[in-house]
């Protein structure tokens, strides 16, 4: 059982941000998310492009942002279960809380902010028979640890910047890629469009447009796939199948948790401090809805802080909480690191 | 009549961010405010200081911020009327505003965010007899033009940071620099005190410790003043006092505009839009109070954000506001820029 004070679902920008807030009033936070690793949408859907609306920053690269809130929180010691979805939730009689991941995975805490965005990014799957036989079997949607594609045979599908960035990345590691593609045309990075023209041109990509996969072979795991291209089929010998067709949010189990939903996203009371109808767990970031609201980052932040005002405020009722500005009293972080402006000297001039 | 679409009343980091969102609904913004530069605190209390809170910033230096959001803001052309405050305030019949500054200067504009921080900052003033006589006759509570001190006899009182600085400023400028402060010890950043050392060894300021001054003389203006020290009082032929005590936040003339006031910050609808009890006037950032108020700046950020979006609902009723990700859309300047994430290329692989 992992122990914490916030359990934080949702390890985007907002969920990463709540971190430092609760260390500044000295609450422990563990962060739960499905993806491979933090920073949600930015690290998984644009990495590379810039944020306008981040303020102070004209422009931020979104993986940028979140390297920026890691280490802005790393004082902090937040834990994190990756690859893990939350699954139930179970609120105790003493008020506290325990979230089981689809894993097994157990987080007791004594609230719980839902930071899940858009929810938990779900593959478009291709339409194939056998596919779920097939998954966890030789068929990934995500390239979670590159390292387990070292020289196997691998067959790539999509047209987009993951299909591409894949590619090239798995072309210097696995024994073969084949790129799959319904269209002779890619849709991403001139960069990355290029690159992949490079190991073509060199062998080390072969490249099959525009095809696509019809079917999946093997008795135990994939063995092989079938494309076809113009008509004809032909069967390629392969170790995996990792179709890129894109994510979609999907808000999951979340749910069904009883909690009040509406148009995709669950209500919270933004009068105050964010919680839901259900006492102890708040809803932060684009994953909340209220009169007014707007999706955006710097929103989430707002939502994070005051949630973890409410969250202190709740731990310990009748204390008075003092607001301190960091600027005028440092941060001390639970690794017994000190962040703090350069003090004024009192000084003589003789 | 300066015309606008939305006055802002303060030009700290709030009322400077509301300018970004105000531009990408395209709404145009003036800015009001007493000091002689935007950034409010943050430019002049602490420049040099680092903010550990805002997010995605590890620290940044507090004139830092101030210029990234000056940077941000640019292309949405601002106007400001500085070295002004906003004293009247009119409601016209058809619902929007004019804003009449302590000078005079006349701003007329759909609506009013109030973004006046702790209020507008008023020097900390000696105790002595006709000083109200010689203010703006020799007597300056701020720099705000440091040429006007070349060739002049100067005595500046004070011992913190601000009286340091400006010591060290005016020592190459002015043609006598006197620092007076009641004690030997100096109160600011071991760089600045070991400069005025340098500087009071090599002759160009004359410092005078533990010593106050006692008396203004002149008879249409400034021309000496009395500084006692240790009992012993002496003349000091002078064109400039600058006594650089610290400022103290007041609301100000704000505080009649007939809007509701509690704990000296203004009221607002936090469940909507921040606006206050009149239609049309919305108070944001560290001036306003709702329950669970937390003076950040970062909080700030989100109610210029959702000010700005009611405003342009209200502008525009009727019309679907759809908002649009700064990352997917790109910026389109006032001033005809435009900025934009790189294209995705459609390109065939041959």
């Amino acid at each position: 059982m992992i122990e914490t004070d916030i359990i934080i679902i949702g390890a985007g920008p907002t969920g990463l941000f709540a971190v430092f807030e609760a260390g500044l009033l000295k609450l422990k936070c563990h962060l739960i998310d499905g993806l491979p690793q933090p920073g949600g949408q930015l690290t998984e859907l644009y990495p590379k492009k810039p944020i306008f609306d981040i303020p102070g920053y004209p422009s931020v690269g979104a993986s940028e942002l979140i390297d920026n809130l890691m280490e802005q929180i790393k004082q902090f010691q937040p834990g994190f279960t990756l690859n893990e979805v939350a699954e139930q939730i179970e609120k105790l009689e003493d008020g506290t809380f325990i979230v089981t991941t689809n894993k097994g995975t157990k987080h007791h805490g004594k609230a719980v902010a839902i930071a899940g965005g858009l929810g938990s990014f779900e593959p478009r799957k291709p339409v194939l028979e056998n596919l779920a036989f097939y998954e966890d079997k030789g068929v990934e949607y995500f390239v979670k640890n590159p390292e387990m594609f070292a020289g196997k045979k691998v067959v790539i599908a999509g047209g987009g910047d993951s299909a591409l960035d894949w590619s090239i990345y798995l072309a210097e590691l696995a024994a073969e890629v084949h790129l799959v593609h319904r269209r002779n045309e890619f849709r991403g990075a001139l960069d990355s469009v290029e690159k992949v023209q490079v190991l073509k041109n060199q062998g080390k990509i072969n490249l099959i447009t525009p095809a696509e996969i019809v079917e999946l072979k093997g008795a135990d795991q994939l063995e092989a796939v079938v494309v076809e291209r113009e008509g004809v089929k032909e069967e390629i010998v392969c170790d995996h199948f990792i179709p890129l067709f894109g994510l979609t949010p999907k808000l999951g189990p979340i749910a069904n948790w009883g909690l009040e939903i509406e148009k995709n996203a669950i209500k919270v009371n933004n009068a105050l401090d964010y919680q839901t109808n259900i006492s102890g767990i708040y809803a932060i970031g684009d994953v909340n809805t209220y009169p007014g609201k707007l999706k955006l980052i710097l929103c989430g932040f707002h939502e994070a802080t005051l949630m973890c005002q409410s969250v202190y405020n709740t731990l310990n009722p009748g204390k008075k909480f003092v607001l301190k500005y960091t600027t005028v009293s440092g941060i001390n972080g639970f690794d017994g690191s000190r962040k703090e402006a350069e003090k004024a000297v009192v000084k003589s001039i003789d």
